[in-house]
């Protein structure tokens, strides 16, 4: 068919998945393989490549073009092309994952984080086509962002830019795993909404379905479900997460005045559950000029698509 | 001398002060008008064209080819080429600057806002001289900013962005004058640290050189003359601002991790007095990756020059 295509690899702490991918987004073919049962980096690379190198060869047998591989992993470096201490990848140190990816496959390769990726995905693809300003903040785990301004990704001067799960929400707040207090993940994310429901089971007396649940077993989906159904006490963890938010894009919005916000992953996927209040509170925390402008949106990419296609989409952005 | 000039026009809410200018930022000729004498926009365009005329024709008479007129000016819009309710200057609403200099002068006119021309000021002739990722932040009566990422000033989808003064520090904190509670700007500001002060003198017991003056008499210049002859009191209230704006840095530099952030304006004056501790306090607060990385500097321009040189920088920013 002689046309244009993008792989595209999104390595997650469990699994990597990928993918081959037209111009406009459709997913010849895909696979995966498991990151974690690969705790030596030739290792994995060589199961990657015994599952993508099947797909490659039906790509090319079929007459199209493979222009590169987009890679979005967890501290991915878009100037070096490596992956540089990643808490959860089975690597230590500083991957030089373009490099290696490069040789083993002879084909262009870009790296960027997971979060950047999906920006890029976003952007190419799903709710944010056409804009040249939003922000893209992914509820996962932690909580990751990817900054677009001008139609360009923002790497900053190291490739490090857009740490927003690091934001300092409060000073003296709850512990992080950076080992700083207070950052804007420890509150907004699965495990913040988690333990903002723990706060909340200890604290007050009202009723709720979770209080039949041990502590460790209370997960943010089981928190979403609940407030879904109406229980108060989960309610309220989702108006507090809403308001921690609201508050802190408000500010983002006081940076880079972006047309629009969009939510992606776990916690985004209750649908308005969080969107809603976020919203309201988000413009009643936002300075004047920007009062009911800037958008608040969902992703419109699949979870299990998007990671994927936003890989991918690095391509067709790499400069020849 | 067949060389291209620019025009560089920066209009405050007293004065306005305009220059012609090379390209290697000398500043050949000057001239200013008071901003305030002229309620009636119409008026105040009279007065430029009556201060600038003979020293464009001075400049062409040399034979200099002026390439177009850079304005920066509070609330100043470079989409829109307009001034938009600026609350320190005299007229009121949305003033189309750029299409009524346009027409008076017949040159190119683009419009940013103070800070926004600050930063290109820097960027094209001072201490941030071929940096692509940075900050400037202006200490005055309250606090702008200008953002620069990949080269670009970072406009926003509207014109807007950049209000760092109006990032919230605290939910519940000082009242500012945007209505809201807990913007930068009052706390990081000449009005911010003299608040400071006077919160530290009626609620502390500490003897200080401040107790002679009435409370309305405290000027930031005053707080920050104390501070360097060593006064406890007003070292207390250097060092409160310094913390607060230490804090917030940390924070901006996980938007855009900027290689340096520019420090400009009446504050910084003060040489290392506030410079020294926010540098202290910002790589305390500032995420692991980027600690004694991101430079920390005060700009490089003379205050009285700065404002002509950034405006003008603007025309050789302009596309054609």
């Amino acid at each position: 068919m002689n046309q244009p295509l993008a792989v595209g690899i999104d390595i997650g702490g469990t699994n990597s998945v990928f993918g081959i991918v037209d111009r406009r987004g459709n997913i010849l073919y895909q696979g995966s393989i498991k990151t974690k049962d690969h705790q030596d980096i030739s290792l994995y690379l060589d199961a990657l490549h015994e599952g993508l190198a099947p797909l490659l060869d039906k790509a090319m047998g079929n007459g199209d073009e493979i222009k590169g591989i987009g890679i979005g992993a967890p501290n991915g470096n878009y100037y070096h092309g490596s992956i540089e201490f990643a808490p959860n990848l089975p690597w230590k140190g500083v991957i030089p994952l373009a490099n290696l990816i490069r040789d083993q496959f002879g084909l262009p390769v870009v790296v960027t984080n997971d979060a950047n990726a999906a920006a890029i995905g976003e952007m190419t693809f799903g709710a944010a086509k056409g804009m040249r300003d939003f922000i893209m903040v992914t509820l996962g785990t932690g909580l990751g962002s990817g900054i677009v301004i001008n139609g360009q990704l923002v790497y900053g001067h190291d490739g490090f830019a857009g740490e927003l799960g690091h934001v300092v929400m409060e000073q003296e707040g709850r512990l992080c795993g950076c080992g700083r207090y207070g950052c804007l993940e420890t509150y907004v994310s699965a495990t913040g909404i988690v333990r903002t429901m723990l706060e909340l089971l200890r604290e007050k007396k009202t009723d709720s379905v979770l209080r039949k649940l041990k502590p460790a077993e209370i997960t943010s989906k089981i928190v979403c479900d609940a407030a879904l159904a109406g229980d108060q006490l989960a309610l309220e963890a989702v108006d507090y997460t809403a308001r921690v938010l609201g508050s802190a894009l408000a500010n983002f919005i006081a940076f880079s005045s972006p047309e629009a916000i969009v939510l992606f992953g776990g916690l985004a996927r209750a649908g308005d559950l969080l969107l809603e209040p976020t919203r309201k509170y988000m413009h009643a925390s936002v300075l004047q000029i920007w009062r009911d402008k800037v958008k608040l949106i969902n992703s419109e990419l699949k979870e299990s698509d998007a990671a994927i296609l936003g890989a991918s989409a690095l391509v067709w952005e790499m400069k020849e």
